[in-house]
C-alpha cells in the first residue's frame, strides 16, 4: 500500500528528460529536483548564489547518481537567463522542462511597504517567472520541440491575501500567465501547468520571525483541516507528475496542495468546528422541538 | 452624498415591472420587494404560508403604495408554481422579473444528516429554483418577451462549507444554473445573475441557538474585515441594479456583498492581523539586520 | 521515457485498498477500475445493471487477476446503498475509497425540458452523490477508520454551460460537497476531491447523435488547445493517484484533465489563433509604424 | 422604466467627493469621469499628456459644471504619482476614492514579445496600480480617513488569454491586490473593489487592427450571448456604484459586466446554439425511441 512519504512514480518515468528548476539549490526547489534525478532527468538549478547551487549539486549527485548542472542566473536579467539556457543545452543536448520556482517573499503589513520593495518581489517572482518562459518558449518553437512548463504558486494568487501583498500579485500575475500559455502554445506541443502549495515545513522560519508566544497564537496547524504540514516528498510526487508526459492531457490547471486550508478558511461555516459535540445534540433537541410545535 | 442605508436608484427605476419573489414574505426577500415596490414594481410574493404572505403584502402596501399579490406556492411542485404565474399574469398582464430567494438550511455536522434531511434543502433550493426558472422561462420564451432571473445563493456555493452541506450543495447548483443559462437563453433576451450575500442581520437567530458563551465565542464579526453586518438596504440597493435594465450587460455574473467575509478566511496570512503593530516593528528590524549582514 | 497512455503509479500501490465505483460497469468508470485492480485495489462496481456488471466484472478479473464484486444498485435509493456497503464490508472486510462517478446527461436546449427530466439528472447525480457519500462517510467515522472520495464531475460545474444544464446543477453540486467535506470531515481522516475530464472518447455517441455534417462543424476537437481527445489511461492514472494515499495532502482539490479547453473558450483572445502569420508581421510592422511617428 | 443607456444613481450620490481616475482622459476613464461630476464628484485625471488632460477636462467641466483637476503623471513614477496626490490635496482639500485605470496592451502572439515589451505593460498596468494604492493607502491610513479603490480589470486576469499575455499577468496581479487589500485594509475603512469589462466599443480600433475580411471572421460579437456591446453609461453606473457608499458593504468583489462573454466561451456545450430548430426535434426523437425500446 502506497504511503504519501513514499515516491509515486514508475522508475525511469523523467529518463531522457532535462529539466530547469529556477531556485533549484534550496527549500522545496531542491526537494523536487532530488526526486527528478531519482526518476532518471537531468538538472539544471539555477539561483544567484553560485557556491550554495554547487554545494546542493553536490550533495543531490551523491543521493541520486543523477546529472545535476548548478548555473548562476539572476532570473530577472534576460541576458542571464538565455546564458543559462545556453549551457543547460551545451551540457545536455535538449531541455525538456522549466520548474519556474524562484520566489522572494515579505511579511509585513502593506502600508508599511514602499514601492521599491514590492518591486523587489514582483521582479523575482513575476519578471523572473516571464523572462524564464519567454526564453524557453521560444526556444521550444524554433526547436519545434515540445516542452513543459510548471509555475509553483501559492493559495493567495486567486483569493489573495494581505501581508503577503507584492508575493500575491507576483504570483496571481504567473498563475494568469500559466493559463494564458496553456491555452496560446499548446499549439506548439507546450504545456503549462502550476502547484499551488499550502504550507510545507521550513525550518523554523516562523518560529525564528515571531516570539514563541505568539507564533503558538498564530499556529497556521489551526487552519488547516488535516491538521499536518505536507511532506516534501508529497509536493514532489505531485511534481513529477506534472512535469512528466503521464500528464499530457493536463494544461492550464493549478493543482493545490495544501491539506484543504484555503477552502476551510473560505467556508463561511467551517469555525463551528469549535461546537463541542454535546451542544449539537441539544441543538438538534431545540430544532426538533421547534419543528414538533409547528406541526401541532 | 450618498449613505449606504439609503436607496440608491432613481426614482421609478422598476416602473411598469412585474417581479416575482419566493420567499418574499419575510427576512431578505421582504426588504428586496419593499424596495422595489418603491421603485414602480408590482410584486408578486410566494410562500407555502398565506397568511405570513398576506400580513406581509398589507405592510408592504402601506409602507408603499404599491401593488403586491401573495399567492401561496410550494416551489418544489411545478403544478402550483404554475398556476402561481398563471395568478401573476392575470393579475399584472405580465412579469419581468424572478428573484429565486426561497430556500431552507439546517445547520448541523454532516454525518448526523439522514438522507432524507438533505433531500428537504436540495428539493426547496434546487428543485424550487429551476422549477421556477423553467416555468418563467417557457413563458418569456413562447411570449417572446425578454425576462430577468435573479439569484440569491451564498459565497460557499462555490468555497463549499462544512455544517450547511445539504445548502452549500443546493446554492451550488443555484449558481450552475444561472451561469448555464445567462449564455444559453440570452439569446432570448433572459439574463441571469446572483447575488452571494454574507451576514446580514437576521433577528437573533445566532444567539437563540447557541447559549451565550458559545456565541460570543463563535462571534462571525470576527470574520468580517469591515467589523459589521449588512444592513438589508444595501442588499435591496444592489438587487434592485441587478433586476433592473440598468445592468442589462451584466449576465452570468454573481456578485457577493458579504464585507469581504469569505476572501478574510481564505488568504493564508490574513490571520496576522493579530500581530500588534510594536511586533511588526521587531520583525522588521529583524530582517533589516539580517539583510544588512548579509551584505557585509 | 514516460507515455501517456502507460500506468504511472509503482506497483502495489493501492494494494489492501477497497474502492467502490458508482457507475463503474462501463466507459471511464470501468477503465478507472481496471487500473486500480491493476494496483492492487479491490473493487466494487455498482449499476442498475447487474448482467452489464457481471460481464464487466468478469473481463476484468480476467485482465488483472484482482477481485471485484458487482452489486446492482441504484444509487438514488439509500436503502441500496446501504445494503451495496453490507455487500462490500461482507466481502472485502472494509472499504477504503469512493469513487462517484454514476451519471446522467441529456444534451438538450433547456426549454425543451420538463421539471421531471431535470429531476431525473439530479437526482442520479447529485442525489446519488450524497447518497453515497453520506452512507460511506458514517461507516468511516463510527468504524474510526479512514476513508478517500472522489467525485467526477466536469468543467461546467463552475463555468455552467447550456444545454447540459441540468447536469451542470448537479455536477456543481457535487463540487460543493466534496470542498464542503474536505473541511468537514479533514478531522475524521476523510479526504474528498474531484476530477473534471474534458472530452475523452465514447465511442462515437457524438456522431451518433448529430448527422454527419453537423458532426463535423461541431467538432469539440476544434475547441480543444492540445487538438487530441485524452486518453482513458490518462484519466485512471490521475485517479489512481488521487484516490491513493500519495495524494495524502491534496483536500478540497478539483483537477482539471481537459487539454486546456474551458481555458481557452474562456479566454477573450483566444480565437486569434485564427489570424495567420503574415498577419501579424503586418500588424507587428502597423504598430511599429505609429509607434516611429508618436516618437518624432 | 430604466434605460441601460441612462443614469442609474441618485442625483448627489458622489456629492462632496474627490476621485482620482488615472488615464482618466480618454476612453471608458473618461466615460466613469463625467458620470462622477454629473453626481456631484470632484474629479482629478490623470496620464502622461498633458495637452489631451487639458483639453478633456475643458470637454469635462462644460458637459458637467463640475470641477476637474488635469495632472500629468507617469504612474510607474511613485515620486510623480506622490506629486500628483499632493496636487489634488492642496486643490480640493482631500481624495476619497482611486479608480487604477491606467491601462497598456499588445495583440501579439507571446513568442514574438521581448522581455522588454512584455516589462512596458506590466509597469503601466501592475507597477503603476500598486504605485498609486501605496500612495493614496498611506494617506489614507496617516489621516484616519476611509477610502475606496477601485481597480478596472478584464475578464482574462483570472482565465488568462493568450495573445494578450503581458496584459493578462499584469490584470491577474491587480485583481491580487484588490483582493488581499480587501481583507488587509478593511480594518482603516479602505474598501478594494474591481471591475471586469468585456467588449466595449472602443472607436474602430478593431478594424484599424485588421483588415476588414478578417475583422468580419474574428468579429468578437459572435462571442457574446446577448450580441451587442457594452454602452458605456453601462460602465459608468457600475462603477459609479462601486465607488460611492452605497457599495460600503462590498469589499474584495470583481464585478464582470461583458455580456455573458468568458462563460459563453468557458461552457463545454454553449457552441450547441449552431444546431438549428429541427435538428432538436430530431435529436429528441432519436432519444425517446432509445428509451421507448430499453423499457420494452
Amino acid at each position: 500500500m502506497a504511503n504519501y512519504s513514499e515516491p509515486m512514480l514508475r522508475d525511469g518515468a523523467l529518463k531522457g528528460k532535462t529539466i530547469i528548476i529556477t531556485g533549484g539549490g534550496t527549500g522545496l526547489g531542491k526537494s523536487m529536483g532530488i526526486y527528478f534525478l531519482k526518476l532518471g532527468a537531468n538538472l539544471v538549478i539555477t539561483s544567484r548564489k553560485l557556491d550554495v547551487l554547487q554545494e546542493s549539486a553536490d550533495e543531490m549527485v551523491k543521493l541520486t547518481d543523477g546529472q545535476v548542472l548548478p548555473v548562476a542566473c539572476d532570473v530577472r536579467k534576460p541576458l542571464e537567463v538565455e546564458a543559462m539556457l545556453k549551457a543547460a543545452v551545451d551540457k545536455f543536448g535538449a531541455v525538456h522542462g522549466l520548474v519556474n520556482n524562484a520566489a522572494g517573499n515579505f511579511i509585513s503589513p502593506t502600508e508599511r511597504l514602499s514601492p521599491k520593495a514590492f518591486d523587489v518581489v514582483v521582479d523575482i517572482v513575476l519578471k523572473g517567472s516571464y523572462n524564464c518562459t519567454l526564453t524557453l518558449g521560444k526556444y521550444w518553437i524554433e526547436q519545434k520541440q515540445p516542452g513543459t512548463i510548471l509555475n509553483i504558486v501559492t493559495t493567495y494568487a486567486w483569493t489573495g491575501s494581505g501581508y503577503v501583498v507584492p508575493s500575491a500579485t507576483a504570483k496571481a500575475g504567473v498563475l494568469a500567465m500559466t493559463r494564458s500559455l496553456a491555452a496560446e502554445w499548446a499549439k506548439y506541443g507546450i504545456r503549462s501547468n502550476a502547484i499551488a502549495p499550502g504550507p510545507f515545513p521550513t525550518e523554523g522560519a516562523w518560529s525564528r520571525l515571531f516570539p514563541d508566544a505568539l507564533a503558538k497564537e498564530l499556529d497556521p496547524l489551526k487552519r488547516i483541516p488535516l491538521k499536518r504540514y505536507g511532506e516534501h516528498q508529497e509536493l514532489a510526487n505531485l511534481a513529477a507528475y506534472l512535469i512528466s508526459d503521464y500528464s499530457a492531457y493536463v494544461n492550464g490547471e493549478v493543482v493545490t496542495i495544501d491539506g484543504g486550508e484555503w477552502l476551510y478558511g473560505g467556508g463561511e461555516f467551517n469555525y463551528l468546528d469549535q461546537v463541542p459535540e454535546q451542544m449539537w445534540d441539544m441543538v438538534e433537541k431545540a430544532v426538533r422541538g421547534k419543528n414538533d410545535k409547528k406541526q401541532e
